[in-house]
């Protein structure tokens, strides 16, 4: 897998680009998203994938999902993570225990990039279901 | 720090975004960067603002930064990153012996994202300095 990062303008802003072209924007000035905000997002992005697959699989009916994170970093530089907790919200007719499963196998089994941060950074979850359902006699 | 993740539009496509309202976009069906390639412009991002801030304050003219990321993937799941290797090109009236140091010192004591992946990955990196000097006599 090979990705390019280069400078667009001004001071410490740069564009990241794959091979299909894609690209994100990343500032070290305050101008787009920061790398380290870039690495909780790329966390919460590989677990989402895996947690709307798993669901469709089960053949839960998921019609969003949200991701809060809140990463936890060290006093002194290297700045790292010491703790990184991610909040999912999955709204959809999906049974509770399917998504704490299907949570728990992306955070335990396949989500690469945690799975990566995991080696350093302690790494929590909580999630909660909202049912298209709950309002419906409101 | 705190960084919000949500379903856009479609099957596994997502909008991460930071408390300054800034985004980037991340898919896992190929309509934007895969967070694996966000992973790796997130290390090469955090390094590269790294190494603009250290040749700037060693008083170095950069004109611009660009790095080529590779990484190589395990073959089984979670397909982690085993190897990453980052290759920087630098422009500008920039001395290699500054260069060096440079991407030394970030790889080495700053860059919080590649110190977290480090406990997991091989990280190597190379660096060239293409000095617009050069070209003058053609």
């Amino acid at each position: 897998m090979r990705v390019l990062l280069e400078t667009t303008y001004g001071d410490l802003n740069y564009r990241g680009t794959n091979e299909r072209g894609q690209s994100i924007q990343m500032s070290g000035s305050k101008e787009a998203v920061s790398p380290m905000e870039t690495v909780l997002l790329a966390a919460a992005g590989c677990s989402s994938i895996d947690v709307e697959m798993i669901l469709k699989k089960m053949r839960q009916e998921v019609n969003s999902i949200s991701v809060v994170i809140d990463g936890t970093r060290a006093d002194e530089v290297p700045a790292v993570f010491t703790k990184i907790h991610l909040h999912y919200i999955i709204n959809g007719n999906v049974k509770e225990g399917k998504a704490r499963k299907a949570v728990e196998m992306s955070m335990e089994q396949y989500c690469s990039v945690s799975m990566m941060l995991a080696k350093s950074v302690e790494i929590t979850h909580s999630f909660e279901v909202i049912s298209p359902g709950l309002n419906d006699n409101i």
